[in-house]
């Protein structure tokens, strides 16, 4: 529903109101061709997660240096996705609910698509509305190789599922989603690794299952910015699903990446932000609090490296702590780095796209609010 | 850019697809009243903060039970307001930099348009964008009441700005603001009361000067949910501005407001979920998580009262600790009061307002994402 576009074209970043998003491009391109130039030699296949962009421009990007298509989380994701030109969307998530698989079906239609499940109910649900709309549905069984949020225990339990899903006419078994979450914010090398080496470990275990039904797999899919090349190595996943290194937030940054052969990625997402306060010498109010640079993952942080600490956010107020800075005068605009990218991102309707100081483009976030 | 409306009209509660924003319409109007009535017979205007709702209907609706008009936070929260027509605006917070305060001035040639200063320079500012524009704006000067976020300091300081501003001729000195944001979420009654306290002393201090100087101050205007009725009875305050009395979330329902005179207000704002993943019998997952409530000030709660805990949020599930609580299979629906009502706002295109379990209309968000 925004009234005003951001910016214009052309525009001198400093020029530009705030707050809003800004996609530094320059930063951004290197950040896709690093992780191609990490994945030289591998046989493993991209699919970003589309989650952290949101952005159908974003993804036709990634899928032009050679990603097979993209992740969603949600059937309104996708829908945003398809209707963005992009043709192979994987919801890498469960999807419950009549009305949703209905629009998943119908997306079907237009798209190739597939789900996950972890549920023998949402499975026969899945079968019906695939029927429904005349489709047949990749579904792959989410398996928990560590994160304990959704999915199905590896092993027997995985591949009762599968068997499931091999039975039922309108739906094809697209192998196991395999997704270790809660390895990606682990600060130390050598926990993302054992994590994730735990994690095949359970793989092995379910695909040795399924060989001995017959069951073929073509596909073991998950992995993050955090792990992705543990999962690349590994011998047991063909795909990658990582979404945060276009971007590069404050909680990533905050991982060890020391010989863990993952490339330093660097932010290229900011908000732009105005002091818009200075009642003291020590304090410095900008106008982005909460509502424009989530909080969740923590502060956001200030870009310039000169010792200023963004220390609280209320709804629409950031408070700098000054540490005896210079500058940061009312009207002042600086860069701040999104704590966590992907709920910054949700609250915006555009990428501001700069190089070299100059507004390139306005890339729509059209997936923006896309939570169902 | 919601491509779909998230409900129609007349539907029962249990067909609308989640994760979606409910307002319980009997509950919500409840609070309007339980407001009213706890001023009864005292002196005190309303303004009601609008950053909480984003919404002109409600707006409009706060206005019919007598309401002056409505805070909000910023310029493009203010237009929504005006385009949804609601005709008496007080941007309670300091407008920086030559696009806002264009539109600001114009914003002033068709509605009533007050506004917060803290700083020379900008007032200066202000004073050059009314001119240009030909209006004369109604400038508050904001004082440090004790949040220490923005403001100038009681006394002398304060004085000193209105003393500009009377003497700027574009310009209209309109009274104090004088917020203590602090406040509202110190827990216990009696901290609530005395930082009152201190800071209508600084009120008074401020006020005194002004007097001596000769210059009349109107209104003093401030408070939030947590402490409005002590600024009503303060004898020092013309005008309070609660907000989020309307939805009451699950940070202001910690504060004790046992013998303070404020009602209990009721939880009319709720996240509506699916149960999307049972994996184990003490987890549930549901499909909301921080990109459908915002975890700022805490976890959602669950509604209802069986013991089951929103323990952990990632971006797009809630994880559920069920605590021997019965149900909770895959595919059912549940509310979830929000941690922090506004943030949680400002995550969706549309109230779906429900009274006795059916969809009775959809309030469409127009101020989402206006934080520019």
């Amino acid at each position: 529903m925004a009234v005003y576009l951001p910016a214009e074209i052309g525009m001198p970043l400093a020029d530009v109101d705030t707050p809003c998003l800004i996609l530094e491009l320059d930063a951004f391109e290197r950040n896709l061709h690093r992780l191609n130039d990490s994945l030289a030699g591998r046989n493993i296949a991209v699919r970003p997660h589309a989650k952290s962009h949101k952005c159908p421009q974003i993804a036709l990007k990634q899928i032009a240096l050679g990603a097979v298509g993209v992740c969603c989380q949600k059937v309104s994701e996708a829908e945003a996705m398809v209707q963005g030109r992009v043709s192979d969307v994987l919801i890498a998530n469960e999807v419950v609910g009549v009305p949703k698989l209905k629009r998943l079906a119908a997306l079907a239609k237009q798209a190739r698509v597939a789900v996950c499940a972890d549920d023998a109910g949402n499975v026969a649900a899945l079968d019906a509305a695939a029927r429904a709309f005349g489709v047949r549905l990749d579904v792959l069984v989410e398996v928990n190789v560590g994160a304990n949020r959704c999915g199905v225990e590896a092993g027997e339990p995985a591949a009762a599922l599968a068997r499931q899903i091999t039975s039922c006419p309108n739906l094809r078994f697209a192998g196991l989603q395999a997704y270790q979450g809660a390895a990606q914010h682990l600060r130390k090398v050598e926990e993302r690794r054992a994590a994730i080496e735990a994690a095949v470990a359970k793989i092995k275990q379910t695909t040795a299952l399924l060989a001995k039904a017959g069951i073929a797999c073509d596909k073991v899919t998950g992995a993050g910015t955090g792990t992705y090349l543990f999962e690349a190595v590994s011998g047991v996943y063909h795909e990658i699903q990582p979404g945060s290194y276009v971007f590069m937030d404050v909680d990533y940054a905050r991982n060890d990446w020391t010989e863990s052969g993952i490339p330093r990625f660097e932010h290229s997402l900011f908000v732009w932000t105005t002091v818009m306060s200075r009642p003291s010498l020590e304090r410095a109010i900008v106008d982005a609090g909460l509502k424009a640079s989530s909080v969740d993952s923590g502060m956001p942080r200030v870009a310039s490296d000169d010792g200023v600490e963004f220390v609280k956010a209320s709804d629409e107020h950031g408070v700098l702590k000054l540490n005896g800075a210079k500058g940061y005068v009312v009207g002042e605009k600086l860069k701040l780095i999104p704590g966590h990218c992907d709920p910054t991102v949700n609250l915006y309707d555009y990428y501001v796209c700069v190089r070299e100081g100059r507004v390139e483009a306005l890339w729509p976030i059209t997936a923006r609010g896309a939570v169902w």
